[in-house]
């Protein structure tokens, strides 16, 4: 971690929970990046008021407005975090924004199947393609070879609930809607890698763990994990991916979960 | 297959190429089932000539109409096939529509993520679960134990470009699309298998194989398989599943895919 320097970041869903907390491990490091773009709805909101917080003592944090169902809102956002970054390129996109919505398999409806996969896979999809030519500019004019988050990434956050091999807690939420939605998401995340590869781009799926966030609090379980700890862990993890990880599935710990 | 006995099956997508050649099958087999029923968009329209050709010398053939991405076509079909069936539950749910759009990872659109995977995932979801009262009267009309074909089952016409650990044919067709919708329901599958299984419900996902059908013929490439084959090796494979199968994903040859 102490080795690891990345010149920009951006991470969605930063207005609070695992985001919020990636923001302010990433402004706490003793080398912080230059950039920090955390990008939320509505960022003139009372629920953007912690990140405003931030921004009054942090001139590296910019909230960027980002609505990832609205691809005009997600190509504005690329358009304002070029602006900041002038000639250099963004080094690594956290794709943090999700949705879950409770449900069984018999209480599951088209409705929340559309916005949860809207939200959690075509949004992630859409903010890829949007800063792809920034992510691109990072990898160029970065000269060592091969793949690193501090060259250029794409980190989706996923989750366990879409390893098809192994339907963990489905006696306690079965979230139908949510599984499907991560499931593809690692898919996603295995083309990126193969489209992204020649690029000079590394994409990883990252289960966060069941964490202690208004999210992680679907259903009446607690969650065993604290946001700081898993997002400790995240950021332990990241310095260590390289070509070898590309497309792969990994918890906060770095270990790797199956499909 | 000449001692696999099926009362009930349903077949959507039934008016071309997977599905057309599913209910052939079935009506040619030396012990067809009571009651088959085919479903498509527009049973009166021309693209469904070829089955209403074969009603008019199979009694036990019905076409049903049965839009996937309508709640309320799905309804009514449930409501049709119940009227047919009388007393009796359907033994075999064969969800095969699907539909598949041409796109690479920078040119998918959110229209085409969306469209895809309500009509691969979300209708399939749907479709089963407006027919699982008729598919738990089935289970409990069949006094064996254990999980089967003939007793009562959902197969989800899935495909290997689905299968994240194994992205073939990547350099020939991207369809992130499709491939995320895939995935996706090989996730669906295995929660069905998990949630219905109580119920005396076999679920399980089918590769069909690359088949030469209107949709396997996307992008340039010629498909291996013709579509007799693939039905063939599919319902050759459907009698040999039980318990130790649901909620696996398998080729039309019975080999198991990974994930």
């Amino acid at each position: 971690m102490a080795g690891f320097k990345v010149r920009s970041v951006l991470v969605t869903g930063a207005n609070r929970g695992i985001g919020l907390e990636l923001v302010k491990q990433f402004l706490e490091k003793s080398n912080p990046p230059e950039w920090i773009f955390a990008t939320c709805q509505d960022p003139e909101g009372e629920r953007a008021q912690q990140l405003k917080n931030l921004v009054s003592r942090h001139p590296n944090l910019a909230i960027v407005a980002l609505e990832a169902t609205d691809p005009a809102s997600i190509k504005a956002a690329a358009t304002r975090v070029e602006e900041h970054l002038k000639s250099s390129g963004l080094n690594l996109l956290i794709n943090n924004a999700g949705i879950v919505r409770p449900s069984t398999l018999e209480s599951e409806t088209p409705e929340d199947m559309s916005l949860v996969y809207a939200t959690n896979v075509t949004g992630l999809l859409l903010v890829s393609q949007a800063f792809l030519p920034l992510l691109k500019k990072a990898a160029q004019g970065t000269p060592k070879p091969g793949l690193s988050c501090s060259k250029a990434a794409i980190v989706n956050i996923s989750s366990e609930c879409g390893s098809i091999a192994n339907l963990i807690a489905w006696e306690l939420v079965e979230v139908v809607s949510y599984r499907c939605s991560k499931a593809a998401l690692n898919m996603l995340t295995k083309c990126q890698s193969l489209g992204y590869e020649g690029d000079g781009i590394l994409s990883i799926a990252v289960h966060p763990g069941w964490v202690q966030t208004d999210m992680g609090s679907t259903g009446s379980h607690q969650a065993p994990l604290t946001v700081d700890v898993s997002v400790q862990g995240i950021l332990n993890v990241l310095p260590t991916l390289s070509k070898k990880d590309n497309g792969a599935f990994v918890n906060w710990e770095g270990k790797v979960l199956p499909w």
